[in-house]
């Protein structure tokens, strides 16, 4: 049959103008295999930062973009069982998601709940569980404890608000600008600061004498330092961005003098180093607060695969109020 | 009798400018003290930076400068024993060492071997601990393993240099300018090299494929990055200074991609959580070593108490030769 992806064969710092839809043929689903239409894939920071070569890992050139999504399955192997045509599917991560339609093997689908909407559930493998693990990994939160996080506007930013409120922690949220203040309040957050040079007195005296133990930043720059200060004595700093393009920027003296220590977060080498009962336990747990729409992430605009290029650029500028996803089928 | 010392009333950007000598009159010893006249006591950066007010911790105006040195018995009270005039001895930390004489109570002076440099001894309580507890409390290190470190011409990473040696691991020495390369390498360095943009692929050329785990940093800005940057996957930079002035600065690539932590020591931090026993052990395998010529800094120079102006002055200024000692009761 007939169908379009998005390919690219190159990389370079303008990251719509090496992607473009392609159409191909899909041969029928090998021994094993079944085909799925894929209904929505997000794009995410690391997609753009794959497409200019910025990202940690960069696959062999020419590639597929797209790195976890939502599909229907449409048609499978005769030795494929137990996978129904029509199942609501979860795609592996790196498989090329941003297609119209792809053949996959049949044990790596997830079967997901009917009925739970596919656009929020094709974001549930990269930025909930980012959200998910720096809460975990780091310090030992109690209930009541206090975090802070700057990008609170940002996909991760939205899922670590709520997956905090249900686990009984405090948020402490940052924004670059008051006009995300609104939209950041609106999905659940009840403390939402702007950024500058007087974080510090102002997020004392919301919390007062409590200790603030983790800072999450996703910023850089001098963003970085304005978290650090707002800790307690012996915080943890975890970065997993870089949305300024500037470098992460602390005095010695919070080194130093407060005992702070400065890491960084990245899903992929989480996904390594951890025995696959636990990855699919996390997994779980997300993938039902999704389907529940318990868990959810403010969607920009949806594009199909034919507007790729406009989709990539709107994901890689700033300022955006909610997440990119590409429904490929939409007006192809 | 009549004594003098170095004393200050308010703290301000010029260092000299606030400190100046004073004569006083020391009262005979009092119950469980001891005169004791001093010999040396140096300069250390912690010292400039309480005169600015940068410090961590401020004393309480007015007050004496020096926290460590060592000195010679001249009195003692009628019910001290065990502790005869003449003998030589380490004076507590931060007990105002910029003195020709103090009475201090005689259960806080350790009696150090007779006949080894005062001078040499008298920086044993702070620059030496710093850089032994760097090699031990944040890496696991085996002999064999690489360290590397910058400010390699300061007092901190001349002893590292040589406590490296003594645990057979090997340290790459990095320094801010070329004309400082000979002094590290007369000290003891074989590996020495001139901070830069291209440090990794010349410390690749070095250390082949061989892992290295620990930066030490005393310089912040860009030099804390250039360090990161030599680190393996997974690798710790700890920085105890400031000496660029600038923030330490490290892009987020190497927090995420990386896995580089950043971390700060202080020595105060270490004397207030380990216990006194733990803390002796240290000090003890420094004097030794001291005691012994093993461990030792450059000195640049000697001053008087009556130029503690022109010493201070010294301290502050970069491009050292090595450290600043007073020697109190030298031309006064």
């Amino acid at each position: 049959m007939k169908a379009k992806h998005a390919r690219y064969e190159t990389r370079g710092p303008v990251p719509q103008d090496v992607i473009s839809a392609v159409e191909f043929e899909l041969p029928p689903p090998a021994s094993g295999q079944a085909t799925v239409e894929v209904l929505a894939s997000p794009i995410n920071p690391s997609d753009v930062l794959t497409l200019t070569g910025e990202y940690g890992i960069l696959p062999p050139l020419p590639t597929i973009g797209g790195n976890e999504g939502v599909g229907r399955v449409t048609a499978a192997a005769d030795d494929v069982s137990g996978l129904a045509v029509g199942t609501l599917v979860l795609l592996p991560i790196s498989c090329g998601s941003w297609s119209t339609h792809l053949n996959l093997p049949a044990k790596a689908l997830v079967p997901l709940p009917p009925g739970a909407d596919p656009v929020q559930l094709s974001m549930l493998t990269i930025n909930p569980p980012t959200a998910w693990l720096m809460l975990s990994e780091f310090v030992d939160l109690q209930p009541g404890d206090w975090v802070i996080q700057n990008a609170a506007n940002s996909a991760v930013g939205g899922y670590l608000v709520q997956i905090a409120a249900m686990r009984g922690l405090n948020t402490l949220n940052v924004v670059r600008r008051e006009d995300a203040i609104a939209a950041v309040k609106a999905s659940g957050a009840e403390h939402v600061l702007v950024d500058g040079d007087d974080l510090p007195k102002r997020v004392r005296t919301i919390v007062g004498e409590a200790p603030v133990r983790l800072a999450i930043d996703c910023v850089g720059g001098l963003s970085t330092e304005n978290l650090a200060r707002c800790l307690s004595e012996g915080g943890t700093v975890v970065n997993y961005g870089a949305m300024s393009g500037e470098r992460c920027m602390i005095s010695p003296r919070y080194f130093v003098f407060r005992d702070i220590t400065l890491k960084g977060f990245w899903l992929s080498q989480w996904f390594k180093r951890t025995p696959a009962a636990q990855r699919m336990a996390v997994f779980a747990d997300i993938a039902k607060q999704v389907a529940q729409g318990k868990l959810r992430a403010r969607v920009q605009a949806e594009y199909g695969i034919d507007q790729i290029k406009e989709a990539i650029a709107a994901a890689a500028a700033g300022e955006r109020e909610g997440k990119i996803v590409i429904t490929p089928t939409r007006n192809s």
